[in-house]
C-alpha cells in the first residue's frame, strides 16, 4: 500500500542520511521525498512516498518516532489530505506547433516560465493525475526535460465542528 | 555560497542514505532536498540546495559523480536556470477575513484547496522570493502549518542561435 508520510525534523546536518538509511536498511525504495522549510528555522517538514507493507511500515514509523532529531511522524494515508506535486517541464515546439502547447498550458493553468528557439518550459502543480496528464498530452510534441517536487501533503482542516 | 544541485539518479533503494551521507559527513545541512520522477522510471531526478564553500561542494560534486547509482550531476548555480518552489499552507481565518485572504490568494494566482470553518489551506508556487512574500502577508491571520517542496529547477532553453 502506498504511505504518505510526513514529519517535522530539525534542521541538523546527519537528518536525512539517518531517515533515508532507515528506509534503505529494509530495501525500500522512496517513491519520492523532499524536504523544505518551515514556519520555523530551526525545523524542516519532510514528505516521503513509499511503498510497502503496512506492518512494517508500521515499525519504520515507530523507530523515526525514537530518533532525537525528529519531532513529529504523521502516517497522512490515515485521514483526509490535500497532496500537490509541482513540475517543470521542457516541451520541444515543432515548426507551428508552439501556440497548440500554450492553449493546453492554459487549459491546465499552468504558466509559461521560459520560451526559447526550439523549446518551452512550463510550470505546474497540482494532483499527481492532473501532472501526470499534462505530461501524456505534450509527449507527441517532444519531451525534453521533466523535474517533479514529488508530493507534498497537509491534513484536511476540521470541517464537522 | 549557494548551491543548486541537480542529479539524475538511479531510482533504487539506497542512493538517497547514500548522497545524503557524503553531505553529511562534511555537516553540511542540506537547505532543501527532493527527489521525484522522471520520464523513465528507472531515474529519479534529485535537486539539492545547499550552502557552503565553493571548493568544497566541487569535491562532493566529485564524489557523487563516482557513485554508479547517480548517473549525471549539473551544478545549476554556474548557468541560468528557472527555479520554482511549491506550498501548502493553512492560514487561520479570523471572523469576517476570509474574504481578505481570498483576494490576496487571487493577486499571487494561488488557488484555494480546501476551506474550512476556521481555516483555510491555500497552493501556491513560484519563485522561493513570491513564496516568501505571500506567506509574511498571512502571517497577521495566523499561520497553522506550512509545507514547502523545497526547490526545483531547470536550466534554461538556449536563446541565440
Amino acid at each position: 500500500m502506498k504511505h504518505l508520510i510526513s514529519a517535522l525534523v530539525k534542521n541538523e546536518a546527519g537528518v536525512l542520511a539517518h531517515i533515508s538509511s532507515l528506509f534503505a536498511a529494509r530495501a525500500y525504495n522512496i517513491d519520492s521525498l523532499n524536504v523544505g522549510e518551515t514556519e520555523d528555522p530551526d525545523v524542516s517538514r519532510m514528505t516521503i512516498v513509499v511503498h510497502g507493507d503496512d506492518a512494517i511500515i508500521e515499525q519504520v514509523i515507530k523507530q523515526l518516532r525514537k530518533l532525537i532529531n525528529v519531532l513529529k511522524v504523521q502516517d497522512l494515508s490515515d485521514r483526509p489530505y490535500v497532496e500537490r506535486d509541482l513540475m517543470l517541464v521542457k516541451v520541444a515546439t515543432p515548426a507551428g506547433k508552439r501556440g497548440e502547447i500554450i492553449e493546453l498550458v492554459g487549459v491546465f493553468r499552468g504558466k509559461v516560465v521560459d520560451i526559447s528557439h526550439r523549446d518551452i518550459s512550463i510550470e505546474l502543480s497540482g494532483p499527481e493525475a492532473k501532472v501526470d496528464a499534462f505530461i501524456s498530452l505534450c509527449r507527441p510534441y517532444g519531451i525534453r526535460e521533466v523535474v517533479r517536487s514529488g508530493r507534498i501533503a497537509m491534513s484536511r482542516g476540521v470541517k464537522d465542528e
